[in-house]
């Protein structure tokens, strides 16, 4: 840091001054990567006091952090901020990262780490920023990784890069911790000041170090753990929770449909007791994490020779749940007297959850494609995309324009907008005998029947 | 009832009066089978003002139960209020059901529903309880089924021997609901007084009498539903949860154990997340409820062709877990030099969970058969079985007579004594160079290490 000699491992005494150099901004930071969780994690760490550069390889992204701009509106408070702290100088952004990180105290990477068609965990942007971090590297630096990895990708896949490239060594040189981002997209900026973070350093120094500041940077609880690895094996283990509970509703409601249990009201019943958490069924699971979060922890199974069968096989579940609802979507219109062929279907919601404006692997793609490919001529609405064009389409302006001389009308995501429908009115919008399929559980079944629709719902009984 | 023309479904004037009925001791019950669920259940209703009747195919325990005395002795209270209900006379039991069903207005049925050993629910008890029902059934009785079964059992195999047997209509004739227990064992009367019940009847007036009934009796919230199979998908939903997350838990330990982290150090920083809800692994799951469920709603996938594989799956996982604790046991055991043929094994807590006295499925049986199978000499001791014949081994009257040169300590169940074991002690009365497997997370690494022992633990690092 400025005025200080670094925050290297192995000088704790400057782990006490990080709060104060914060607010007297001698503190300097990079972030590696603008997207949904690193812009947010620059504009906070600048308004704390940090003196912070963005690098992203995407020259728009750039230009538009600079300019004051920001790119996710979906996320409260956050356009103002990025607006406060770029006017005032504490936020600046850079495609080249030379400087930014040759003068940084503390270098964040919060680079994508997607998943390839083959499930395969893809570490470029990993491994091409700790190359770009390594190479202008100052003694004393500390390195966190934020992206989602597996459990030694830090350890076995980033140490050696940031070694070999700037002929530092880890520990002595220059510190490495994971800390792990554990956002919920829509609700970034609560989450990242109420949430407790998760930090394991390679060494006690450096965990020590990256706690104080983020301690002093988000006001939250750090929670230090052993090692990166282990940090990282939290965010998959708490990520793959929620997937696998999601898969285990999914499974109950393919079962509860056929045997006539309506699992909405079994789910309710259920939170009633002390030990049971709800989650519900769905069209399935979509966005950056829990898509892919399982594969980076099978992939590290499949090199230890103990595949999580469990993990696999509850993916598998939430990634067929699309072409369920399609084949909802197919009996409703069966019940109608129609085809999907031919029929006009309204999706409403294309978001892969409620209130985001966010289709990254949403499974409504695959709902969209599919009927699609089965002849229908698909419209589209979402309050998120009014007027612009997703998946190929354009989307409508108004929900009512597309629901006007619908088939059969989707319910694809839970946004607000749709909580309070007016199904008397979509049912005289839509043509004479139209169905509905509720893939969100956004109405009840007797609402549904008892305004005309031959209705299908993810997890009801038909 | 007594004093009423009948508790019928149809009357519902007669619903309101059950409250005050109960009261001056007009509720005839009877309850069918006085195991872990219908002992206390008589007694509770017995204590409440109803004139209850348990019956038994046990002879023992209709005598036991008329003597006042009570077998469940880890059930905190109960022996007291069997004692008190009995003496007063308004709990008796007989193993001759006809005299107690013709007179009952509510006859709660809680035999158990074990699978065979091919995993198929075996229903017999409710089956021969539903003929000895229907044969005596008075015309306005309700039948209530507490027993755990799979969802459509009620309708589909209960209600047409009940109605075939009494010549009565379900609905014009008696009522019947499914009212399943959601106890935990240990734990019963607490759960019984505060946890809501799950109440679905064939027709809503049986389920407003039992809800009527139940509430009055235990002074929770009845949570009506649909259906009886409603009511049964509840129960199995819930404890399928439990049931898969600890596979969960499991699955996880397994790939971090090999990968070098620390599963519990995982789990207890994944519990700072809001949407998360902390499983443990284990040596496995035990008692009458977790390791049967799965396999009632599996039966009722396979005949809707729509097979619960997760659910399958995560009781292969669990069920696996015993054999682990041999290996590890293994691999301790020959970290310390030695083999498990020939070695002395001090295996601490038998029972299948925390403070109960219950070996039911226990997973440390199978750890213990496996050892003895393999060469050791093992040795019990469970605070809950001091001095008595447990896997057809005598339990040692004490913790120090069990380690007592011991080469391995394994311990087996989270009782409460071993929450603050002395590990110190433990060290100077076991071998030389002794081993320590700790199945249920109870003693630290550190801690084992510390004090000289050749350390395994599930899910550790070791």
């Amino acid at each position: 840091m400025t005025g200080m000699q670094s925050a290297l491992p192995g000088t704790p005494a400057d782990v006490k001054k990080v709060g104060t150099l914060l607010r007297q901004g001698k503190v300097r930071v990079t972030v590696f990567g603008l997207g949904r969780i690193g812009l947010p994690t620059a504009a906070v760490f600048a308004e704390a006091g940090a003196r912070v550069t963005g690098v992203d390889i995407m020259e728009d992204v750039v230009r538009d952090t600079n300019a004051g701009r920001c790119r996710l509106t979906d996320e409260l408070g956050l356009p103002e901020i990025i607006k406060k702290v770029v006017s005032e100088g504490k936020l600046k952004a850079a495609v080249e990262p030379s400087e930014a990180v040759s003068k940084a105290d503390f270098i964040i990477v919060c680079v994508p780490t997607p998943v390839d068609q083959t499930k395969t965990p893809d570490y470029s942007a990993v491994q091409k920023a700790s190359h770009s971090i390594g190479g202008f590297l100052k003694k004393g630096s500390v390195v966190v990784i934020e992206s989602t990895i597996g459990p030694g990708v830090a350890e076995e896949m980033v140490r050696p890069i940031l070694e070999a490239e700037s002929g530092l060594e880890a520990g002595s040189g220059f510190g490495l911790a994971s800390c792990p981002e554990r956002s919920d997209p829509g609700n970034i900026l609560v989450n990242m000041k109420s949430l407790p973070r998760i930090i394991g350093g390679l060494d006690e120094a450096t965990t020590d170090v990256v706690a104080t500041l983020y301690e002093a940077v988000l006001g939250v609880k750090a929670i230090r753990v052993s090692n990166p690895k282990t940090a990282n094996a939290v965010k998959l283990t708490e990520n793959l929770f929620r997937d696998v509970n999601i898969a285990l509703a999914n499974e109950f409601a393919l079962l509860y449909e056929k045997i006539g249990i309506d699992s909405i009201e079994v789910i309710n019943a259920c939170a009633s007791k002390y030990n049971f958490m709800p989650h519900y069924p769905g069209a399935g699971v979509g966005g950056p994490c829990l898509p892919s979060n399982s594969y980076y922890l099978i992939s590290e199974g499949l090199r230890a020779g103990n595949i999580p069968y469990l993990i696999r096989m509850a993916r598998e579940i939430n990634d067929r749940m699309p072409d369920h609802v399609v084949e909802l979507t197919s009996e409703a219109l069966n019940e109608a007297g129609k085809t999907v062929r031919g029929s006009r279907i309204a999706v409403l919601g294309v978001a892969y959850k409620p209130n985001i404006k966010d289709v990254q692997l949403s499974p409504i793609q695959r709902v969209v494609e599919r009927l699609q490919e089965m002849g229908a001529t698909i419209e589209l609405y979402d309050p998120m995309y009014k007027g612009e064009e997703v998946f190929g389409l354009q989307a409508r302006s108004s929900l009512e324009r597309a629901v006007r001389r619908a088939d059969c009308i989707v319910l694809g995501t839970a946004h607000s907008e749709f909580r309070n429908l007016d199904l008397g009115h979509l049912s005289t919008l839509a043509s004479r005998k139209a169905a509905l399929v509720d893939a969100r559980n956004i109405v009840t079944p007797r609402d549904a029947k008892q305004h005309g629709f031959a209705y299908r719902g993810v997890g009801r009984a038909s």
